[in-house]
């Protein structure tokens, strides 16, 4: 075996594909979000467009404020796991600020989404008797590690299709163990799960529901509890799990579900025990920008604004782009080669930061570019965007179908 | 099924074990550390004995100002994932930082020491063709986790057993891929690994080498950078993995490793790309502990200085802990009852905060109290805890015995 010559042979593929991952080497400057430097070959500035700090709470004073304090006041980290040393009353506040947010009995942090759903998911599956998980078609990589984690049988039911999850549901006896899992806003094509649908079903036949809002914490519902607040669902749904480092702007993931079930993941889920609490200045700047949009609907509403001017803009001149109901416009491109090369020719005439979305993070064929407008984003700003990729479909002669369709 | 009597039951039984893990709700005080204020039923102020903070540099000046000026000029989260507009120049940074401390080509960045382990063992595992991962019996959780995750074929080797690793590379074919995780300081006994004939038997047997430094980088060697570097063999060993969450104070973990190997796990692990990038302020806390820890050897001399004198202490009463090179004191204690009571009454009546370690983080019946003195404890910590212990020896009839032995 000749490891560094597999190694390098595999990375060539990937170069081969199209499929080699180039990262931008980004300085965000706060308070002028959604400009930063790329230092890349040549350092410029650009605007990005790319972002899931969706609503700019990265750059929020309370947010920024409550990190300098919690600095300032205990330091820097945790200094342990949760169970040695690592809980912090930080920790204990947002756990506190989350449950609520959900209004669900209690909230569990994990070190990010990702681990949120691993720990979790993996830690239910395998632990509950003959669990059956039934898994949407298109969740999440970290869902899908996780059931997989767990060992338990798992069924695919076809993308928010509620007749085949029936038909599955329906062939299991009654009393066997189920967990449905799924998420609400999809996040590469936007769309949004039949939650209360998915809920009746899931009391029709004795299922658990998990319900990844992870594109939708802080963005939907009056308090930003998600697409679940937003449709009075929230005490139907058995566990909401969420990110911290998304719409609100920092970092972590977490549950939220009734109190023993909360206190059974902590108490059995690796991913949770094995591993340093978040520093407890980023618990301090979540749970402050928690509790801003609980109270503030304005950046919800300008982003709903922005996102829905992008969109108009793009049909006006015939830019294929995914119809959803959701602030994510994904402008379909199909070929990895192609995605990139627009991106780069974006960024290196226009200074404008779209990063080509290609496999694995979605299937071949499909690659694009994904636009998130957010409220910090100028009338100027949608201009330039606009007017680039206009005069960029017209050198490159792509289609102009729109793509609603696919 | 029913859902919640199964989690209450399952609670119930941890309660009866004397395994549920009560969690102490901490306020460290910065520039006063190990002193904290524990939000128990009774608020008090406690001193910290069992942090992973091993040498304070989560309150150390040079950390928290790098983490302010990051929030001040970039803000607070990433905003997504490494390659979806998360990557910052912090993050670029401190890869070359770390790249630098292990003296590799490069190192890939991970949320904590745990994915960083989950992700890299788990990728390189399942993508080399036909790997063996050859596992010492007492690894981490989470290089476990990442083993299994691969589905590649696994064997273990007794615990820092050299001729049992040989006899099982022996029975390989030379051309056949292998891999051999392990850790340099084992974090619950304190036992350190014979590195450099691990790295032998490799070099024979054709096999890579995966090193845990988790409770090692900022402790060892000259520029702190773990025991492979005290021993001069960090060239020897394939990968070396560390984290950012322990002696250098913040979150975060890493691998270091040559730049295809990096690149290799950049591109394939699903813990790596699917999920938000560290904040910068974290990134530059860290960058900034390491900097400081390469230069200054002030700290790691006064840790050793303390951690001797408490062992010279409890050797001098009879107190039993496991004899070990490293910085570590297990004081056994071997039942999980007994354990909880002795933190109860040394934090109730004594103000020393030292949590109980038990299943599953330790084997059952060899559950400890886990000692970690830092530079900052004072001479007057010292004669608290020592006089606190001996009393509670005494009145708990506790055997004196010494354990070196075990
Ligand atoms: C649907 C979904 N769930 C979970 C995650 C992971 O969350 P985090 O970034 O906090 O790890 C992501 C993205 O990163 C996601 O898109
Ligand atoms: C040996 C070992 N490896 C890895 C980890 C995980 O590192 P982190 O806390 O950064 O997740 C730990 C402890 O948490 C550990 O003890």
């Amino acid at each position: 075996m000749n490891y560094d010559g597999y190694f390098a042979t595999a990375l060539a593929q990937l170069q081969d594909e199209g499929n080699y991952r180039v990262f931008a080497d980004l300085e965000r400057h706060r308070g002028n979000f959604p400009q930063a430097t790329n230092h890349g070959a040549q350092t410029r500035n650009v605007t990005i467009w790319c972002s899931n700090d969706y609503l700019g709470m990265g750059q929020h004073p309370d947010v920024l404020s409550a990190m300098h304090e919690a600095l300032d006041k205990v330091g820097a980290g945790a200094g342990g796991t949760r169970n040695i040393s690592g809980t912090t009353h930080n920790h204990v506040l947002l756990e506190a600020e989350l449950a609520d947010l959900h209004n669900k009995e209690a909230a569990l942090l994990f070190t990010s989404g990702y681990v949120s759903n691993w720990a979790a998911l993996g830690t239910l599956a395998a632990k509950i008797p003959d669990c059956l998980v039934l898994s949407d078609a298109l969740n999440h990589a970290s869902m899908i590690e996780g059931i997989r984690h767990s060992k338990a049988e798992r069924q695919i039911w076809r993308h928010n299709d509620l007749e085949h999850l029936e038909q599955l549901l329906a062939a299991q006896p009654l009393e066997r163990a189920k967990l449905i899992a799924f998420e609400s806003v999809y996040s590469m094509d936007g769309d949004i799960a039949p939650i209360a649908e998915i809920c009746d079903l899931a009391a029709k036949y004795n299922a658990m529901t998990y319900l990844d809002e992870v594109h939708a914490v802080g963005l939907y519902g009056p308090r930003g509890g998600g697409i679940a607040e937003r449709e009075g669902l929230m005490d139907r749904v058995t566990v909401i799990e969420g990110t911290l480092g998304k719409a609100f702007g920092v970092m972590g993931g977490y549950i939220a579900a009734s109190a023993d079930l909360c206190d059974f993941v902590r108490s059995f889920a690796s991913g949770f025990i094995f591993t340093t609490a978040l520093p407890p200045a980023v618990a301090a700047g979540a749970a402050a920008s928690i509790r801003h949009l609980k109270s503030s609907a304005a950046e919800r509403a300008a982003q709903k604004k922005k996102v829905a001017e992008v969109r108009a803009r793009l049909d006006a001149i015939g830019i294929p782009h995914i119809d959803n109901p959701s602030h994510i416009i994904p402008v379909m491109v199909g070929d990895p080669v192609k995605c990139k090369y627009l991106s780069d020719i974006l960024m290196r005439d226009y200074g404008i930061y779209i990063q080509p979305i290609n496999y694995p993070t979605v299937p071949k064929g499909t690659e694009r570019l994904r636009i998130t407008p957010s409220p910090v984003h100028s009338d100027a700003d949608i201009d330039h965007l606009v007017g680039a990729l206009e005069t960029l479909w017209t050198q490159c002669q792509l289609a102009r179908l729109p793509m609603a369709a696919q």
